[in-house]
């Protein structure tokens, strides 16, 4: 394949044999498993409920950016939303839209990824599909991930649980894949080692809920309009306020420049690899304990608190002792982020 | 939404404002359900195992063709693929990949023909993604589902299971979903009334298993390369012969003059409501009774079966009396075809 072809085809999406020789020496041979190897519509997974179920679309541009690519992201992203319901992540379908002239070592580069990035992640590609749509109808490839995972036993996860006190806990650093993914788009190029922070979640996730279990009220990942948005999502969906410290938030240096210089605010910006875990405050700092010992939660800290004050909104109090309502985030600031 | 936005914005993709409108008055209205209406990342089933699951990503072109739509497609699709795994199809994801400028009369259309199929085909959409791209970087709209379904306790579905002598059993006609969209492409439009065969089969699939079991080795519903690819895959996979009667594959009159027209051969069109049924010779005419009581397969006739003379080929034997090697299909024939 790779010899006779250096750029994926129309025919690579046909259905024939040319669709047949890109499956199997790129897709089954990296992903080689049971589930696969039947090479069926679909796979037979043994599995027991309850479940957990989510998917993903995804159309980041560049495909490649500092600290990962697409399959990387496609893998992460979708495993981590398995984890926000609560649940281990165990089984991924993959379905590639490509466009007609994508270079064959840029598609396999991506499958290799999504492989490496699927068996750190410890979840199997059991089932998939690749489209092929012609020059200036796609933009090089798209990737949609659909995740299912079993609940965790203790996990009671649900925006409904949460409580007056609550507390809003952090792994880690806001705004680093939008502004990442910002850094290397056509005319907004500036100078910066801003790495995308997209990363898997659900281990940390596991050992909060073996830990905590229905002290844990919900997990959110802030990824498309930002920390901001999630939480005002959540505000206004329980009817109660949230107050954010300003003076917590976790921004790094070059990622508030980079922020400042573009007139962005990193509050709205995506994240890949920031949790956001909402626990009883009896727990804070077990949790906060517990999540600095996790190498994906290290920097881990407490951003805010959930109010009946101010019923609906995030309230921002501001490190000079201002205080401001933090609105969502209303159209789009960074297309193609994720 | 509808008052304020004539068209896709790249704002609706946003994560922000614009897109929770969208969801709220287009994709929660339409859908609302338990899963759904949480409003999380993903969905919470119970359901228990043994799981098909499978994806497909849609991306035929035009959107709108005469028979159906992309939105019945992506859920005839999936809900087929589970179907053919011997698998009866519960939930399903939905994600859409949508090119900015899309008018929002036709994203709503769209949107309840998937709500359409969706309760025909008695599965459930529990959860879902929306991306938007600029102009230019898609294609109107893709749409991704992956299904999930429990495996029907009698089902025994494997292509290893096929026997010298099993009967290959169709439902009814070739070839009509590609030529539906064929007559409508640009530059390739003649006159004709064609239709889309884009409907499900799960019903069928579940009534073969009760009746029939194990005796049924493999459902296949040949989409994208036709029947020869499907029938020239399973060949090489197991190593046994196909013989195929010219004489009874069925093709409407209408079907077969515009693929004489178009140089086509309908053994390598698309089908999006065609099932292949292996099996046990000793059932042949039972199952042919059974699936003439079916709607969807009331033209139900055996094409061919299963020999250990030619390992791995298709051969047909033609209405004169000859016999040739049907190979299967190499590149592209028609892209975009689903």
């Amino acid at each position: 394949m790779s010899n006779k072809y250096s750029h994926i085809h129309l025919g690579h999406g046909s259905g024939g044999l040319m669709t047949r020789e890109l499956l199997d020496e790129i897709i089954f041979k990296t992903f080689s498993n049971p589930f696969l190897d039947k090479k069926h519509d679909g796979a037979i997974l043994d599995i027991a409920g309850p479940l957990a179920m989510s998917t993903d679309s995804f159309v980041v541009s560049p495909i490649f950016f500092k600290g990962g690519n697409i399959g990387e992201l496609a893998v992460h992203g979708t495993v981590n939303d398995v984890a926000m319901c609560g649940a281990i992540p165990l089984y991924l379908s993959l379905s590639f839209i490509v466009e007609e002239g994508l270079p064959v070592p840029q598609f396999r580069e991506i499958v290799d990824s999504v492989k490496r990035t699927a068996d750190t992640c410890e979840v199997q590609i059991v089932t998939g599909d690749t489209k092929v749509v012609e020059k200036g109808k796609g933009d090089k490839i798209f990737i949609n991930t659909t995740g299912i995972g079993t609940v965790h036993p203790r996990a009671r996860i649900s925006a409904n649980r949460i409580q007056e006190g609550d507390k809003i806990i952090l792994n880690g650093f806001l705004a680093q894949h939008g502004m990442a993914i910002m850094s290397q788009r056509e005319g907004l190029e500036f100078e910066s080692d801003i790495v995308s922070d997209t990363t898997y979640l659900h281990f940390l996730v596991r050992e909060l809920l073996d830990a905590f279990g229905e002290k844990i009220h919900l997990f959110r990942d802030p990824t498309r309009g930002g920390l901001a948005s999630v939480l005002s999502e959540i505000a206004t969906d329980i009817g109660k306020g949230v107050v954010l410290y300003e003076k917590a938030l976790p921004v790094e240096k070059q990622v508030a420049a980079a922020c400042e210089i573009l007139g962005l605010d990193p509050l709205y910006v995506a994240n890949e690899g920031v949790l956001v875990v909402i626990a009883d405050a009896s727990v804070e700092a077990e949790v906060l304990d517990l999540m600095r010992r996790n190498p994906k939660g290290e920097h881990a800290v407490t951003v805010g608190s959930f109010t009946t004050e101010h019923p609906s909104k995030v309230v921002m109090h501001s490190s000079i002792g201002g205080k401001r309502v933090v609105s969502p985030l209303l159209g789009e600031q960074l297309p193609r982020i994720c």
